[in-house]
């Protein structure tokens, strides 16, 4: 028997473009003398579809698509993923299920039992569980049909369910697993997702196909890196990342192994790839083609004007440059070089005159007062609102450029410099930022060394730097790792070396500035723990802050 | 036996300020010569904590809390909601539990069976449900602990989960039942909350306590309403909405029954009292005690200033006029007039100049194009930098003044008047904004009658009415109830009566504007669907778009 995985870049409800494109990979199949294909989970909507799930029509819409896709499965199978609506009218409305299509009809829905619903996954918000596990017979072999999560509460130290699918289905002796999958990317979810598959093969020494969605949605990005492996326990095959694949196996030769493909999974190839592919997706899906943003000569934007050219072509990439009367010379210089290395248009518009028309009119209301905050945010103000007249104008998406360690702490000026349609590196800490610049430089010097090697500065007020009011980077970005990602306790943190005072300080700011992540745009997620969706904290909230 | 209840406003992880009320509730409930006192639902860490729930650190101090609160439980029984590390491997880390403490010491605990995820609940993403269910026994009687959501799954067409609580304990003889929650505010939630708990006490035939959270914790508004419904059906006492409150009642007169004390509930003085209390815990909480809003002249700022004025009071309220060439001379007199019948302070600012020098810097880029969306931005972004700016400078919340229904249709400038940390009104339609203030002004004029009469609009450019591009708000309400609250599907909609073309447009426009919201300041709930946390669209979705 020969099987296909199809690992595509759907669109949420985008229902004609998704089952245009499992059409056009079933006529692929079919030319590589497929039995079967298989696509990822809930390919027929997209993943994630949020709230869309809460409208019957769009439920309905995808049932037409099921019925429109089954009229393609003869001479061939397909299994796909598509939510189907609860027949009980106790529990949720809807199932996520694994669909077998064979013959133009419908042969057989098998609902997924493992619900994520942590981090950025909601599932039981929408799905009821599955009760029932059936093999499905195709050919003279028996299938074991899984979703996702269904396959990873085994190997886990702190298992998150009670229940395991596959030790369900395993009694009926299927010859191998298919499992539909939309699981996201994280800079170690490639490593991560192979051991969970090869401790699956293992435990029930059958092989699996595992076919994972691959492109973005908002801030999602899905990696696909779909797998084959043998009952050896060798990855047989693992499709390319970012990419749309439609590769077809022998069974028997995947049974036999031996054969060993992989991906090599360096860090920053893998974030860059990933921030490369959301930009683009996100402006693709959306229906746009240029972005804008302000370059500063700093570390931060630099980065990203590189990650938007090279997604979206540096034509279609305008930066503006804004200098104030805090502006260093080089900073300009700097952004110029950058501009210039990428072929890309730039502006220059100062806004100097803008900034004192507003101290103008604040005149009588400040008075007597010192220079402080107020001051520095209109600047980063006024360049947020010149920046949006631009894209208001010409129809670009601006690109915020705010990183990670930023974020966290709140050093950053709402409505200023955290404008912007999408977030490029705010899940990329400001030392690993430095990484990617230095990733991007590796062949020839795209970012001017002197952007890469200048200390951190918001340019703000005079001779200001990032070291006035926060530690090194260093330090700040293992302490906010250590409280984000592994969500640790001050006293956990202090006791790995760190001064009391500072890392009391430190999680103090990442709280009271709930606020403004609240207001940010949607953050391209490259970590197991972004800021969005993912990380859900109350505002008013008084812990530790 | 003489049972208190006790509806506290709480705040989410202030540890010692939930715990110095719970015992001085107890106290009070002691002078009352209570036997019993029951807090409501996660009332150690308030609701809802959200992922703080995925700190170790912040359970522990729940658990401390929990202790501390037990030694008070001397000649009396308190019972009272926390979280509870859940001791198996398997599941979830933790239970949603009601604790009964006794001489001191923890002497039951019943786990949360029905776990809301839905709206804004996302319980499962912490809890894992119960699996056993017991009655406590204490002074001769028998009681049943049920959570919040455990008495929602009778009495429902479509229920929501496959099991029900109480069902599994009514033949275990309990004398009343307990019921600790955390129920939002909607305006109907009063009405559908006594149906619930008069449907439970038909069913089981046992009086029911039912105490609930009040007060606000950032959108959420949690309006109190505690109930005692005696076992003849009839509501024996509702506490009071959106005030704390702590009553004592002997169980025997309860069961006695024939006594009937309801509150009034008036939908408009709901809302405003619903929104009232949602500024002030927002200010409260946070530590502020001073808004700023830009007062436009329109019905919209006049009703959150009033808002802000009677939740802060008016020395605490600083309002902005800051018309453009484009404003009418009535909108800078209605508003003055407002300021004046308000007490509160109010700035005059003109925005021409600053909008002249965006310009000056943007003609270049700008050259030879026409007045536009870029342009009318460039006004409503001005106002949002200096509120921002006087914000900054003094210390204020600015508060957003965005309604539901432009909030829905993208009639907003994102950076600009979609500025604010709190969302007073985005959950109010236009119509029952001009609701309010017939309402606010129903014993005296505090909104000048001008303001209510006018026809809307933005003033961004010369004559602009809001009905230049939109339809009457009568007929858009409508179109967006039905689709935002009802979700009802285009098909529907149209054949209610309404023209094809104009609804697929509205639901378009509510569509592609998922970015803005995205962006927003929380807001405050008073419908069964707001923006924000209940409602989660994926922002590059296709749907209908």
């Amino acid at each position: 028997m020969k099987i296909a995985i199809a690992q595509l870049n759907f669109h949420i409800g985008n229902f004609e473009g998704n089952l245009k494109k499992m059409l056009e990979a079933v006529d692929t199949a079919k030319q590589q003398s497929a039995d079967l294909i298989c696509f990822s989970e809930l390919a027929t909507v997209g993943y994630p579809p949020r709230d869309f799930l809460e409208f019957e029509d769009f439920v309905e819409l995808a049932e037409h698509t099921i019925q429109e896709l089954a009229k393609a499965a003869n001479g061939i199978a397909i299994v796909v993923g598509s939510p189907v609506k609860n027949p009980v009218i106790e529990g949720k409305d809807l199932y996520n299920a694994a669909y077998f299509l064979e013959e133009g009809k419908v042969k057989y829905i098998q609902h997924k039992t493992l619900l994520p619903t942590y981090d950025i996954f909601d599932e039981y918000r929408y799905f009821e569980p599955a009760t029932e596990w059936q093999v499905v017979k195709y050919k003279g072999k028996k299938i074991a049909l899984t979703v996702c999560e269904d396959i990873w509460n085994i190997g886990n130290e702190n298992p998150l369910y009670t229940i395991c699918p596959m030790d369900e289905m395993i009694g009926q002796g299927p010859d191998f697993i298919l499992n539909l999958s939309a699981s996201p990317f994280s800079y170690t979810q490639a490593s991560t997702r192979i051991k969970i598959v090869q401790a699956n093969v293992a435990r029930y020494g059958v092989p699996m196909f595992y076919v994972n969605h691959c492109g973005a949605q908002t801030e999602i990005v899905f990696d696909g890196g779909s797998l084959v492996v043998s009952p050896d326990g060798k990855v047989y095959d693992e499709l390319p990342y970012f990419e749309e694949s439609v590769r077809t196996y022998e069974l028997d030769d995947v049974i036999s192994g031996g054969k060993e493909r992989e991906m090599p999974k360096d860090k920053m190839t893998l974030i860059h790839d990933a921030l490369v592919t959301g930009i683009r997706d996100y402006f693709g899906k959306l229906g746009f083609k240029r972005a804008i943003l302000g370059l500063s000569g700093g570390i931060d934007s630099a980065v990203v004007a590189v990650l938007a050219a090279r997604a979206l072509g540096p034509d279609n990439v305008r930066l503006v440059l804004m200098p104030s009367q805090f502006s260093s010379a080089h900073s300009v210089e700097d952004a110029r070089e950058l501009a210039q290395n990428l072929g890309a248009q730039y502006d220059l518009i100062p806004i100097e005159s803008i900034y004192n028309s507003f101290m103008d009119a604040l005149k009588p209301h400040f008075w007597a007062t010192d220079f402080g905050i107020a001051e520095e945010n209109l600047q980063s103000r006024s360049r947020g609102n010149l920046l949006m007249a631009l894209s208001n104008k010409f129809g670009n998406i601006l690109l915020n450029t705010s990183n990670k360690s930023e974020v966290a702490v709140g050093y950053g000026t709402l409505y200023g410099d955290m404008c912007g349609g999408l977030s490029v590196i705010g899940d990329v800490y400001k030392t690993e930022v430095f990484e990617l610049a230095r990733f991007m430089n590796k062949d020839e010097e795209v970012i001017p060394e002197n952007i890469i090697t200048k200390p951190p500065s918001a340019e703000l007020k005079p001779d200001q730097k990032d070291t006035d009011s926060l530690p090194p980077y260093e330090d700040l970005d293992e302490i906010l790792y250590h409280y984000i990602e592994m969500r640790q306790s001050p006293q956990d943190i202090i006791e790995m070396g760190y001064d009391e005072k500072l890392v009391r300080r430190i999680l103090r700011l990442v709280n009271i500035n709930e606020f403004k992540r609240h207001q940010m745009a949607p953050v391209l997620r490259v970590s197991t723990k972004a800021f969005g969706m993912g990380r859900r904290m109350p505002i008013v909230g008084k812990y530790l802050s």
